[in-house]
């Protein structure tokens, strides 16, 4: 791994993936960050994953686009949640998934990620998903991988999460139509959130009015203002006049730390209740990338309520990763060889 | 968890399910119990297991029944035996099936059954296979999914386990015929097996003649007699002229508490052997859910002879299953518009 | 289990397998081990997996061989590896797969080896594909399933692997053509190696011209020579002239007891490197069946170099493991009657 791969994790030093990710035809190759993709390449994930979003209503859930396909769920980090999502949506392609968690294998033998990736590589799989503690891992594996395999990160570290910020896009679009008229704040722990990084870039790629920060100092990378948004320290301004609240999950165990107070306080400062969204437009939309931790984030009468779409964000988190395995799996089949 | 949800667990108080298992057409919708389900349903489901037994002789033992459809096996408790039966049934019926142990995920995330529900709800899937160590929970979680996706209570505490039951009724049909003119015994720990539970409420739908249990009072429900069996605490008075005998699995944690002598005293007293074989009717079929302790529940010698059909259980477990699965998401699919 | 798999472990004597593995018209029902089949049988495995290699290069690497079938990886003893392979080369004929390990599941209740197997077989399934930690323990299910059942050894204690020996001869025959031209040698833990063993019986029913296995004394088995091999003592007489080198793996575990010095002597005297690599013919082929330790077995540069087939040997990997299932399940599918 990369010495920027070390110092990523609590950094806001990313690799630069933009070189990386397209093919020579500037088609989607490998999809590990939003940043330095342009406009079109993020409004075709929205505009395939529309189209599949039909797919899910049908009888036989189930299209033949990525069948012969094999895609592996990488897993270096557990998550049943994520997995699932990518594992659906392949199956939905009626690709082959196969899973495998290394925690509990291959590393146990000593292995290292490139003999892993390398050994899987030889058994003719067509796509990795990866996730993984360390930031940069995914990209380090793109770098490495035949040119007739594409992965898809599926988290590393604090760095990216770009599906999961794909289909926050794809479900603010749903219901705000036009992001240059939108004002959105993100509020909690931008400093270690990869889901925040990814997201601040898909809606400036996008066009998005204003994007909003807000969070303690303590939770915020030194160089914020650098990543293209407008810092706030408490609720009542960040929140004024936005159209959509994108909530971060609280990692618990950070709760232990210096970095925060205890959870009722931090839930009495940045906590989203019906009072503090009061503050917001009325329209406004409310997001969560999921497990909630009702009562530390917000309360559980927002969570469940009517401005909130986190049930929707999960149901469109399958359509996007249909559609970003379609972008980059389907052509790869055009050029090898139709059916 | 609702509160009878707590006190259920080893008292024979069970929700009342039999209002959310049909849908408005009278047809089924969840399989939570047998109890308070109709003797046509229970056997439909019978006569369905009947055309899927010639399935597993085919060439292909694949049908595309449910092609397009998921079927989630959300086990809280682990059983690769129960899980395998059910996966199996899903694909040979074509669904994609998606395997969630949720003890070893989400739960260490603390996120709540309800939550964990809810986000697999919203990615389409069709169907949740539960298993759960505590009493009602299939119930509570049939209660609270939308309209569209059903619930198959794979075990649920000491509640129900409706499958295992339906499996042994069509055994039992297969090999009797007529339940009209059928003993039938069910011999160990009835006080805390949802599999007794079960059968006996099959049994009594399906009109079987008499319906005994045979145990030590420790482990009879004080209300045994109330579930309409005839309680026998002797082997020799309670196996007298029975046409089947099923045995239940012992718990081996229970030979540590209060409630049972030594193993090598139940077996004196409840285990069954050729010798206690003597009492029943000649042709008698003896039957266990599995896997079998022997030596303790059963001699060998019975377990592995001539009147024993454990094996087929197993079989017809797989039939059994698709039918219900077929049953309940065969229906539906029409419902919602042809493939 | 039989004594003799009690002995097995260490010594160098197996059951005898040559009967079981053929069905009465001489065609591979199981594959327990390479040892006492013909050359005839030999040769069709690596004729048909050349067949599927060229699967592997379609668009759609999938094929409708196996449809309906049902295969269960049976894995005892943990491997995330080569559980991949024989799920990948099922998938890609059509199969059903179920992954069972056992580790984890019903050998927690106590069920014996035999009742999950009578249980799994009564679900119909069709193979099984077993690894286990103890010597014998396929041929043991194999002698024990039913008729229509097969049994895929997928590694024996230190008994037999036989479709790693057969994807390392159909590797050695796509380079060099001719067997009986070569010279072979195989470097390592010979004594414990169950892919030694497994190489030893294909390379002499094939007719290699000589078979050397190089290791220090403590690593050899007493009877070595009695296996048609020779026995080599150091690497520089060992390699003189030969065409291919085979590595084994060092089990990490076995260098802290008294057989084996520390890492860094015995790949003083026994790892690979490019130095060493003189003493052979100069288009000599490097094998080792992974994941290597580097530094320990060979140097970097030599598992990474020209001479290197590291890779190919895995994606031969799949189509072997395709074409034994396919000669073991294929047949049998004609025999029960056509789609």
């Amino acid at each position: 791994m990369s010495s920027s791969d070390q110092t990523a994790s609590t950094s806001f030093n990313a690799p630069d993936c933009s070189q990386i990710q397209l093919n020579e035809h500037g088609r989607l190759h490998h999809f590990l960050t939003p940043q330095n993709l342009s406009k079109d390449i993020l409004t075709e994930i929205m505009d395939v994953a529309e189209s599949f979003s039909s797919v899910a209503n049908q009888a036989v859930k189930k299209v033949p686009v990525l069948r012969g396909k094999t895609i592996v769920n990488l897993f270096f980090e557990n998550s049943t949640r994520t997995r699932t999502t990518f594992e659906l949506a392949a199956k939905r392609l009626s690709a082959d998934v196969i899973n495998i968690n290394v925690a509990t294998s291959a590393a146990s033998k000593g292995e290292s990620v490139l003999d892993t990736i390398r050994t899987l590589e030889a058994m003719q799989v067509d796509m990795f998903v990866v996730r993984h503690a360390d930031s940069g891992t995914a990209h380090f594996i793109a770098r490495n991988v035949a040119p007739h395999v594409s992965v898809i990160n599926a988290g590393d570290g604090s760095h990216a999460h770009p599906t999961q910020a794909m289909l926050d896009m794809f479900t603010i679009r749903r219901v705000k139509k036009d992001f240059s008229k939108l004002k959105v704040a993100i509020i909690g722990d931008i400093l270690h959130s990869r889901v925040a990084r990814s997201e601040i870039h898909a809606l400036n790629i996008l066009g998005a009015k204003e994007v909003r920060v807000i969070a303690p100092n303590t939770l915020l990378p030194i160089d914020a203002k650098a990543l293209g948004v407008t810092v706030f320290n408490d609720l009542e301004s960040g929140l004024d006049d936005v159209d959509v609240v994108i909530m971060l999950r609280l990692q618990r165990e950070r709760m232990h730390g210096a970095l925060l107070p205890s959870e009722n306080e931090y839930f009495d400062r940045f906590g989203l209740t019906e009072e503090k969204l009061a503050y917001t437009k009325s329209d406004v939309t409310v997001m969560h990338p999921g497990p909630i931790n009702r009562g530390v984030e917000m309360a559980a009468s927002v969570a469940d309520g009517p401005n909130s779409v986190v049930l929707q964000q999960v149901t469109n988190g399958i359509a996007v990763r249909m559609a970003v395995m379609t972008l980059i799996l389907g052509q790869n089949r055009q050029v090898v060889g139709a059916e």
